[in-house]
């Protein structure tokens, strides 16, 4: 098709219409949106639906414009990363209780390719525990907060070095939203 | 008394039996236990108690050794910084609704000191806002944040110069945790 890059264009995508009916007149996804989306389509399975704090990270993730909402790619490369977070939890949890344990998610950090200190590692493990273990909700933010982080850092480390200078006010931009 | 550095010894201090039984067996406060006393002492008051995730946030901004817990100085350290949002949450919440406005939060970062651009102010208040006002909780969670993630800005930055190197893992470390 003239203009269309190889896509599809957006009518033709089978997910088209089921996010029209969810970003209602505004045409895109907020928070609470996406929310009730992701509850009434049990996307959580038996694991306890996501909560708003869990859904605003999940935006924020993808909100390179910052208006707070998503578009229709964004919301269909959210759907992607779900999807394989979720096969992960699932591969550790394997008798279903809806947690993880701490050694199991530093093992799923490190198989995403994160290459991180075990101090950092000891450290995101600890935030994201009730109790000692890792509930699904609490899974799913932190692989979107590290893969947002990531992100940015990946950004404006132009040469790949590792490290990047940082401005306060870019600091604070890039991880308050988060 | 020698060796106390002019602090009376935490024996003396009015807060210490307080802290003691919230505290429990370990002698130190995780983030159910800071809930489940700022929840009993009516803290919030009228306002919706805290959430547990904005309680994590709290503990992260003051654990410098990472156990996920805070000792005693750092709990009287949280109750005076959160007296202090409290106040200055319901200057601007003049009619008691629980919530206030964007450009009044706007307002109360400026005041607090914190030098942002527009645009990273844009896009925290909108990070933090819900159906366009701000509850207290996450004010609080957003003024905690903001002041854990300065903090550890400012350490790194000894020259002051308003800019830091920054490696991957450092990043993470100091951006993960809260
Ligand atoms: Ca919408
Ligand atoms: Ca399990
Ligand atoms: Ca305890």
């Amino acid at each position: 098709y003239p203009g269309s890059f190889g896509a599809p264009p957006p009518a033709q995508d089978p997910m088209w219409g089921y996010f029209t009916a969810i970003a209602g007149q505004d045409g895109e996804v907020d928070a609470e949106e996406l929310q009730r989306c992701l509850t009434q389509s049990g996307f959580s399975g038996t694991y306890t639906p996501f909560s708003l704090e869990t859904c605003r990270i999940m935006i924020a993730m993808l909100d390179r414009d910052m208006t707070g909402k998503m578009g229709f790619n964004e919301f269909k490369e959210l759907f992607m990363a779900l999807n394989g977070w979720k096969q992960n939890f699932m591969t550790y949890d394997q008798d279903r209780s809806g947690t993880v344990e701490p050694h199991e998610m530093q093992q799923a950090i490190g198989a995403m390719g994160y290459r991180v200190s075990p101090q950092a590692l000891n450290a995101i493990v600890k935030r994201y525990s009730k109790g000692g273990r890792i509930f699904f909700d609490d899974y799913v933010a932190c692989c979107v907060k590290l893969r947002a982080l990531t992100d940015s850092f990946k950004r404006r480390d132009t040469v790949q070095q590792g490290s990047i200078m940082l401005q306060y006010d870019d600091f604070i931009l890039c991880t308050m939203a988060i």
